[in-house]
């Protein structure tokens, strides 16, 4: 370890905060941690290299934020509490205003789903970061990708395709990735790509009320493919169903948002199988969360994903394995 | 996730075996495992990177191996059991030749010690490897860096110094790191440096044994005064008593192998402290794993670590900041 590997993780490790359940944190060879008694452990790993998942021009703070929204996001689809993480971060140098930026990031996020980085380390290469975010829920309660059942629906949160309509813009030259636009709805747009918000409470409060969800961080049929597949079902959905921001629509027009909201990765929204039955259950959620929950098809059975505009007439199926 | 990304993960996933306490592993948005009731978690997270942590000509399944071999040690120096892992792979281009070997390396060392791969990603980029190792131990039993006392006495495993003049010669171009060598000794340092033991079975029947207890990766200087450092102790030790190998003194004669012993990294055999009584304890569970241990100095009052030849004139203090 040298000397400025070691002052990288110190000037990280000072702004972890303390967790009753953290009994040794960043400092020895490994962390120890108390897991809540009779509970499962809900692990997920996700990187993010720069230029791959990120233009490399991204501000510091915003790579810092994702970094972990990527994982939480994950243990958000599981329906897990978040609650310890591990972060690799490889640094082509050490810039502490650099590190600082990064760390107001990911502690803004982590401070607020009160989850604490308990270990990782800092090497010299180009720019990359890789969490492992650890979770905790009751036996039997995780929302997994193949628990949907046929007849059950399909809903997603939020809006779909900013974060696509975003992309675009910004390789096309006409959104400045780094900071605030005078626009406000290019600046919703940019915040939707560099600052996802993981939908943990959401997740949370679907234990009990859905059957299977995921996160759509591939594109809604990439990840709505995995249900499918991992739960021997075919779905429809109807485009015209799907939620698309004004700032969308204003930009790219309906029918781009539609195919962005299709096709398009890096929401971080969640979609969800339940039971007709829960629609009042998610409605109600949808409320205490104002977060929009968008009833967008039907679990049926098959294989694929039937998504033409006139059911009559399904336009084509999605298989994963073509995507 | 691009089909290429998704056949990696694909050809990874088959290599994992079955272990009763995960419930749910690769292919979901995070595994979910079942901790042991009662018992802590034991989490560490480390990462090799191409050109720095080892030479870029290094077999792949020296890399697989190595990538485990260092979080393994990172486990069995807290004396914890290990369980489950992550592992974030970075790769230039996917050739399934070499990840086929990465994966011989890497599963060869994981089953050896039963800890099951539950989660990661595969993405383009610099060779690059992080893991995050999970293990669990009952509580109060963990082998911390801060519980090392004056007048424990100060152990180490193995030999030390093997590592650093390996990477040495192979640095002068007179050891070829990639293929086994005509002579013996030539090939034990390569394989020590390559395919370094984390001393798992050693670290388990610490417990209760020993105090306080490191792995040696940065060096023996610099580990045990990191024991120092968290214990606010400091540490007397005998240069003549470092255990050496014959292949090292062989090589490169005693003085140059005592010096590699005492500042060279990445030798991986744990240094631990424990009170004078359990030196019969110790030497038994040496004969025990057919393990050299070695008594090689004494925990002292004060901080710093004095490693003079002659303890009435130590030759020097090494504070850990400046190294």
């Amino acid at each position: 370890m040298s000397l400025a590997e070691f002052s990288l993780i110190e000037r990280i490790r000072t702004r972890t905060h303390a967790r009753a359940d953290v009994l040794l944190g960043i400092g020895d060879d490994a962390a120890l941690l108390q897991p809540r008694a009779g509970e499962q452990l809900v692990v997920t790993a996700d990187t993010l290299n720069s230029g791959v998942h990120f233009p490399a021009e991204t501000a510091p703070y915003d790579i810092g934020w994702k970094t972990l929204a990527v994982n939480l996001s994950d243990l958000a689809s599981m329906g897990a509490r978040p609650a310890w993480c591990t972060l690799a971060l490889s640094l082509p140098d050490a810039q502490t205003d650099w590190i600082d930026a990064f760390a107001d990031g990911f502690f803004a996020l982590a401070d607020e789903h009160g989850i604490v980085l308990v270990g990782g380390d800092t090497t010299r290469g180009p720019l990359s970061l890789s969490v492992t975010a650890m979770g905790q829920l009751v036996p039997g309660t995780a929302l997994r990708r193949d628990a949907a059942r046929v007849d059950d629906e399909v809903w997603v949160s939020g809006t779909l395709g900013d974060a696509a309509i975003a992309l675009r813009a910004w390789q096309g030259g006409t959104l400045d990735v780094r900071g605030v636009a005078d626009d406000a709805q290019v600046d919703y747009l940019r915040l939707r790509l560099a600052r996802p918000t993981p939908r943990v409470a959401l997740g949370r409060a679907l234990v009990g009320v859905a059957h299977a969800a995921v996160d759509v961080s591939d594109g809604l049929l990439a990840d709505l493919g995995h249900i499918c597949e991992r739960s021997g079902v075919g779905a429809r959905i109807d485009p015209k169903r799907l939620p698309v921001s004004a700032a969308a629509r204003a930009r790219v027009g309906i029918t781009q948002a539609r195919e962005a909201a299709l096709r398009g990765g890096d929401d971080y929204e969640l979609c969800f199988t339940a039971a007709p039955s829960q629609r009042p259950a998610i409605e109600a959620l949808s409320a205490r969360l104002s977060l929009p929950l968008t009833r967008i098809g039907t679990i049926i059975p098959g294989s694929g994903i039937a998504h033409g505009s006139d059911d009559d007439a399904p336009r084509g199926y999605e298989h994963f394995n073509e995507l």
